[in-house]
């Protein structure tokens, strides 16, 4: 079985002996784009069982099988900090689902606030986005995925005890070097393009558990602050230290 | 005159009661686009004379000229820390430049490695895209962008006491948030999918002013790994502070 290049997300519990068929899309790349035939070796991950080696024993255009053989990771606990944005022009939810997925957020939950423009998201587009970025940067766990809720609905459902850290792009909110810190684990707030409505701003100021964060004085698209956002967390008080 | 929404770089100096043309993009993008017309204002910045609000005195399909009114905000010193980065597939370098700009680099320097696989730029279309960022983002300088050049020849020409922070994905740096602090300005350098080869870290770690950061233990795109360490850069050592 020779090195394997290609790292996958699969649905099936994994464990020494299982064998199971690849899904069709997977069937395209393995066989159509990769060219792997039976022998060569691949890795698994399901978000459960760590990460397997596994090998192929068949490949074909109709069919494509995978015997599971090798644990090479056990699994491990991946808590990364919730992620809560306006989605914005699809592009830019496309980024945000792939960049953060590398930057190792636990949960991305999408919000409708007042300013937001885009009115629906694909959730079955943006779990595909993910499981790719996933498999690419070494994870053991997907991000979760909530549906599209209104920003309200989405604070009143956040774990107890998590700081919400909001971006406020009035200037109003601390330096986030003075904010993040190691401790307890947080949840990032975003907004869209045009920022959060007056109303906004004062529910979050009325938080017990919320901080607001200014990123500067440039004007940062969505999508960038919620990835500076999130690679920050990860240096100041997630898992880069 | 009414408020400004739009906001551009021109070349020409900037003072009250200069009167001047709009290039022919400004132009399609002014009438055609935003369909403003004599009488509406615009936002300009040069680079040099601070941000100045100008009318509109004409708008035709076949000319467009601005009469510049008052200056808003005075320049100011925007030097930001360089980024050295090895040029991706189009999209991610793209990507580089745009989020770069909105996080205020202030030279972007294109580099070739023993990994990278894209061998031309395109430097106009590089310009391009970080004078877009520049007007949405409220800078008032443009970065500069360097001439795709080797990444020995780049390092020699930094200026003496800029510390070069390279992001190692072999594991062997140091974490960002021990690493950077405020004082000397510095330069980032990111490498190409794959990273830096053996020589090449070698090179770097044997440089006087070279420290190596580590960024976490997954597997970032290129793309990503630029964006998070300017990011990161200025909540630690940046204007963000």
């Amino acid at each position: 079985m020779s090195t394997a290049k290609v790292r996958l997300y699969v649905e099936h519990d994994l464990a020494g002996g299982a064998s199971f068929e690849a899904t069709p899309d997977q069937m395209h790349y393995l066989a159509g784009v990769m060219r792997l035939a039976p022998g060569d070796g691949v890795m698994l991950f399901n978000g459960r069982d760590g990460e397997w080696r596994a090998e192929i024993t068949e490949a074909t255009r109709k069919s494509c099988r995978f015997a599971v053989r090798h644990r090479e990771r056990g699994q491990t606990d991946e808590a990364g900090p919730w992620l809560l944005f306006a989605p914005v022009k699809r592009n830019g939810t496309d980024l945000i689902v792939e960049k953060a997925t590398e930057l190792g957020v636990g949960r991305l939950q999408p919000v409708t606030t007042e300013y937001t423009n885009t009115a629906r998201i694909k959730p079955e587009r943006l779990r595909a986005i993910a499981i790719e970025a996933a498999e690419q940067c070494g994870r053991l766990t997907l991000p979760e995925i909530g549906g599209l809720k209104p920003l309200a609905a989405a604070i009143s459902e956040l774990p107890a005890g998590r700081t919400l850290y909001h971006m406020d792009e009035t200037g109003g909110g601390r330096a986030i070097s003075e904010v993040m810190a190691p401790g307890a684990i947080g949840a990032l707030l975003t907004g869209p393009e045009g920022g959060f409505s007056p109303s906004e701003l004062d529910l979050l100021g009325n938080l017990p558990n919320s901080k607001s964060i200014s990123l500067g004085s440039r004007i940062l698209r969505a999508e960038t602050a919620a990835l500076a956002a999130l690679a920050c967390w990860q240096a100041l008080a997630g898992d880069w230290r």
